[in-house]
């Protein structure tokens, strides 16, 4: 597994531990902006595993796209874009 | 425990479940694409969630300051502002 | 006009005037990450105008139904949910 | 000027003529929450902007970057992701 792989998986694991700790905090009637500020934390970690991801597909898969030529790099950038419009929402 | 935190603590079960799944791909060395996608869908329930605990969190302690007075419901509304301006981003 | 009105409109009319030169950029041929920076700068202004409304609603509007009862206040908060699904995708 | 450039132009004029219908609605005392809607409307659009932007970018300067090898296109690919890790947000 490649470093970017392993860097989201880093952070996959995290935020899994704080999805954990939030739904205690839900359990111990805590205060409710404390969750949402756990919650908007894990939402965070997420976004950092998904550059990774993006970053690391970037560099293998259109990169390769790229050098194949025949509008195939054009191809996997369509693919992107329509995570990217879903992601930046 | 009331009906909203329920439904953040079932979508926050469920966010739990699709991270272990994101994982399970990455061990797999699934196609990045497919992972990311999974990604932002986990970030669409930790939305959710969010939006039940702040909608919770208006209808009764924002609320119940407004009843009380003397700016109280203001002061707590300029806290669910702090969490928006971090939420929204 | 209110404090958060009034900065609401300060924000946008500096939105404004930037969408005038990122579109001057696009004339001008300027670098595409340049562009792209400034789109992203124009959407947080955005994203504070939106703050300065939705903070001076919830101290007017949400804060006077919850005050007149009858579920009134319950209601504007549901409006503010919808509202809130649509400004953090 | 190509596709995906005046396909951004469009949006951002769009969204120019928007922003001054916004500047109307707070100058008439609108209700703030048809504001809130409107501002999340261009914010739409700046987002669809900003993908055209981002989308030609990666099919000319970082393709090119790729094709001339020596890493050129992985710096490339880094700066995207500095403007995505501020899109996302």
């Amino acid at each position: 597994m490649n470093e970017d792989r392993k860097r989201a998986m880093t952070l996959l694991k995290t935020a899994r531990g704080q999805v954990d700790g939030i739904l205690r905090m839900l359990e111990e009637d805590r205060y409710c902006m404390d969750i949402s500020t756990q919650i908007v934390a894990v939402s965070g970690l997420l976004r950092k595993a998904n550059l990774a991801i993006l970053e690391q597909h970037m560099n293998s898969c259109v990169k390769e796209a790229f050098l194949a030529g025949e509008g195939k790099g054009e191809a996997k950038v369509e693919e992107v874009m329509r995570v990217l419009e879903k992601y930046g929402r």
